[in-house]
């Protein structure tokens, strides 16, 4: 009945090997023999190298339920409890809703005050050197910000919980595919993932704070449904009944889609989500139980987002990171071949962006082995990151006269008076907030100059980071290096057909960003309904899809998604949907 | 392996009768054994009453793949062919979106021109009768122009193909789940429920056509995906490795999931609409596809709609019936528990809908058993709906003058100079344009009584439509019935808050109208989600969602969804998700 998924993943890997080796490639399966021996002697062995290899410290969940006669005699004598086991269900969902939304409004807020105190200290301070000729001086104060932040985010990964690195999506999907990896919902977990991407996004590095709100939301659904900490040795002996493998699954599938309802204020985008990750189970009942902690989730969010922007209780505010509100929403059916190649573009720079990110995981699997290495390499990209932005700043004084009203309260730096420095206001601000002005600041803001050289270095830094031991999220830096390329797109547009009512940036520059985002993640029908409900607009459904459609199939011309790649870079037993077509006909023993 | 899943339900419901006889309730077992005797006499008989009994018309679909020596040889032999295959599917699922696309874009403009031929006939007769003093003879054509229209429409159903009866939305729902309901995905079905439901629209009737949409996409899938029309003896040798139950299966609910795209202009909402009623499978690989299949629906639908709308290939038309757009979109924490109370009257309305409409399938299984007798009971509602239409003209003269310039072109009907009919401006047209005006009219164009009358008799008409012998779905009479008392609520509310400005008639009929079609229908996430797509405004999503999941809990407390009654009523032996909870320790033997 009950099925050991990681023996029959063993096995399944075996056959493979042999089979590939006999058609001569590289599979080696010399180092699975020493896996398996490893896992003997009971130590786990590092991945010698980047193939795709099974680790032996991964367990699997056992998510059958056994019924037995003892299991049918209890369910005979509690029919009354069924109920009340029923609501239950019901209420831990609520509690993990609330919670999740709690999680996520604390670390938006906590980014938004420390980037604002980091870039309001800068600001003055290169206003100040400007006159006074001490850049230096700025220049050191940025990147020891982002140094010691990073510094304490990455301690926290590499030192206390290594499982908190990353954007925790991959670690859910196994999870929810019943693979267990140790400490992926405990509470130490939770608290170094909830500090450390504080620390990764005030820390300027190119990262997002969503993958690790959806990895949150599902530690705590896992904490609340066990009724107790581990941790803490805190037994509450409430739910005890709970305590079985499928209906903490159950439970954590419905906080991953409260994580990304909070994060995206996508509560049916969220569903999806648990779904199309998650989707080795699948019940109508447990699908309206996740609706509801999704909606929960949201609802909780906005109020706290309703006080933040003091106007209680208008609950109008979608979700933390909705990409604001676009004019324009026409667009023309000569217009889809356009949006097919941004698809085709996205899939390949997608695929690239995941070739390069995989050649530097093998690479640091390999070589930066030490715990102290990735403390290091995270604060070598930090400080890289903020020299980045200095640089870019003061080579590439893109000045202009100020716009809009808010414009003038951008910085001046390194122009002439009355004019602003476009590309600090993309800078100085969180990485969201990047995405949102690419999406709607007007025509003209930014020259192509700035975007090129401003989406190369995020494509490379973004590349680095993601892989780091920090908790990072990929989506945001995903959207931003697609609204750069997809501005510029309909910037050429703009010059090809000029004077043209339908070119339109706001709409380029998203289509952009979810073909990106495609490329590099390959998820389809949940990242739709995010986008779709991020965006709060239905006319761009249609466009979206498309672009996320091509860009998948061109991606897996090359590549997996990027989360596939990190499962199997650290060699978790992972079954895919389906067997590889040499597979397909070949029978386990 | 292939389980016979009618035999299981023959099984099931037989110790559910032996259980609850002993509990003393009202499951009558003669009924039963009287059916199995029909059956193994090989006719179908009739069912008795309207209790929960299973007819055995119905055979089993064979849903699992046979893996013997056999088909393992094939596939080892046809590695090449399995991606010509795979690309078949895609071609197939694009395919049925295009049709599908196309057929609903053709029942639109049918209903649309032959409901225009209708009124403006009767509407010009009226104006001529009102100096002239003939009032009789417009009502004559009218309810003649019912009769002939419904005649037609209930003809083709009784006579030629009842399975195209009612919405189709039950029988696509039990092909699904592996119940074979004979000629449910016939040429001759579509042909009637297409002729019929434009017949039954136009002929005014308290129906729409989204549920025969959907219908004539499963139809239209399965007939492309098996490469032959039966009923024209045309087999056209291709697609010929699709012809097994589940490639069908696959395909029908990729074709089901295009209808409601195409009805909504909801392509999520139908993905989800075949997942929630068709989900005893789910494969991502499948999702994609169906998915696919509803983008393209939408996409064809836009450029049909797009020609007829005389602006050639702009493609913001989102969908058939689209609510319109609104205005002002955002809602306050203090009327989430009007929503909760809105959800429990939509439940309330919703329980006494479905009970009403059971006890007149019953009565109709019971006593209207020949088919001559089915033509002249939808007749009889035809004649009825046009004379209460025209006695609510005459008697509910709500004169108005008019405050838009639209309404300029309105019937003045009755009324004095300078003022028109509200009245016949709500039912001079299509019922989906009904629900329209209901969202968007401003305030003060209906008078509170013409409310509650036409709110009424919709209603009443509603519930004793759906069920005759007509094609005729029931999402646009919920949502009109809940517009209408949704607007009743706001006008309530502007009584007892006079000049708050949040109280908005637009949010409470949208409101009201989603409450009303939950607590009919008791679908949650697939309904939010094509809420949220027809009304293309994300910010009601979750106001949407609680009224539903309000609606849900409340109605389901009295009785079960109208389309999973109309299952039972029909003896499918479907089985649920869930067994109930007296039958959840039992085994079968």
């Amino acid at each position: 009945m009950a099925e050991n998924l990681s023996e029959r993943s063993h096995l399944f890997q075996s056959e493979q090997t042999d089979l590939q080796d006999t058609h001569g490639n590289n599979y080696h399966d010399e180092d699975i023999r020493n896996k398996t021996k490893g896992s003997t002697s009971g130590e786990d062995k590092k991945i010698e190298n980047g193939d795709h290899i099974i680790s032996a410290k991964y367990e699997s969940l056992d998510y059958d339920t056994i019924e037995n006669e003892l299991y049918q005699q209890e369910g005979r004598i509690k029919t009354k409890s069924a109920v009340w086991k029923e609501f239950n269900r019901w209420l831990v969902m609520g509690l993990v809703g609330v919670i999740t939304g709690l999680i996520a409004s604390f670390i938006d807020y906590m980014v938004v005050q420390a980037t604002q105190l980091k870039f309001g200290y800068v600001h003055q301070y290169i206003e100040f050197c400007v006159k006074n000729l001490c850049l230096e001086e700025p220049f050191l104060i940025w990147i020891a910000f982002n140094a010691v932040l990073v510094f304490i985010g990455s301690f926290l990964t590499s030192f206390i919980e290594p499982v908190a690195a990353g954007s925790g999506i991959p670690q859910i999907k196994c999870f929810l595919n019943g693979v267990k990896i140790p400490h992926v919902v405990r509470l130490k977990t939770i608290v170094c993932k909830v500090l450390g991407v504080i620390c990764a996004v005030a820390g300027g590095l190119v990262v997002g704070k969503e993958g690790p709100m959806i990895h949150s939301g599902a530690v705590v659904a896992a904490g609340i449904s066990q009724g107790k900490i581990d941790a803490l040795h805190l037994d509450l002996k409430i739910f005890e009944y709970f305590r079985s493998d499928t209906e903490k699954r159950d439970f954590v599938s419905g906080g991953a889609a409260a994580g990304v309802s909070a994060a995206f204020g996508a509560p049916v985008g969220g569903v999806l989500f648990s779904l199309e990750e998650g989707a080795s189970f699948w019940n109508q009942a447990l699908t309206w139980r996740i609706f509801f902690a999704s909606m929960i989730s949201t609802f909780t969010l906005n109020i706290v987002q309703s006080y933040i922007k003091d106007k209680p209780w208008n609950l109008s505010y979608p979700g933390l990171f909705n990409f604001g509100s676009f004019d324009k929403t026409d667009y023309s059916g000569f217009e889809i071949p356009l949006f097919v190649i941004m698809g085709v573009v996205g899939g390949l720079i997608g695929a690239l962006f995941n070739h390069i990110n995989y050649k530097l995981s093998v690479f640091r699997i390999r070589f930066v082995k030490k715990k102290w290495m990735h403390v290091v390499e995270a604060i070598i990209v930090a400080v890289l990151t903020g020299t980045v932005g200095y640089i870019t700043l003061y080579f590439l004084n893109d000045c202009q006269p100020p716009k809009t009203d808010e414009q003038y309260d951008s910085a001046q730096i390194f122009c002439d008076d009355g004019q602003y420095s476009t590309t600090s206001s993309v800078l100085f601000q969180t990485p969201e907030e990047s995405v949102k002005k690419m999406f709607h600041e007007p025509p003209g803001t930014y020259g192509a100059e700035t975007l090129v050289v401003y989406g190369i270095c995020c494509f490379l830094l973004a590349c680095w980071t993601y892989g780091l031991y920090v908790p990072s999220g990929l989506f945001i830096p995903s959207l931003l290096i697609g609204a750069i390329w997809g501005r510029l797109f309909g910037m050429l547009l703009n010059v090809i057909f000029p004077d043209m009512n339908w070119v339109n940036l706001e709409k380029y520059s998203l289509i952009g960003a979810a073909a990106q985002l495609g490329g590099i993640v390959r998820m389809t029908i949940s990242l739709t309904v995010i986008i779709v409900e991020a965006s709060g607009n239905i006319t761009f459904g249609l466009p979206v899809m498309i672009v996320l459609m091509v860009a998948k199939w061109i991606g897996d011309l090359f590549n997996e998604g990027i989360y596939d790649m990190h499962i199997h870079l650290q060699g978790v037993p992972l079954l895919g949907w389906e067997p590889s077509s040499m597979l397909s006909n070949i029978n386990a023993m």
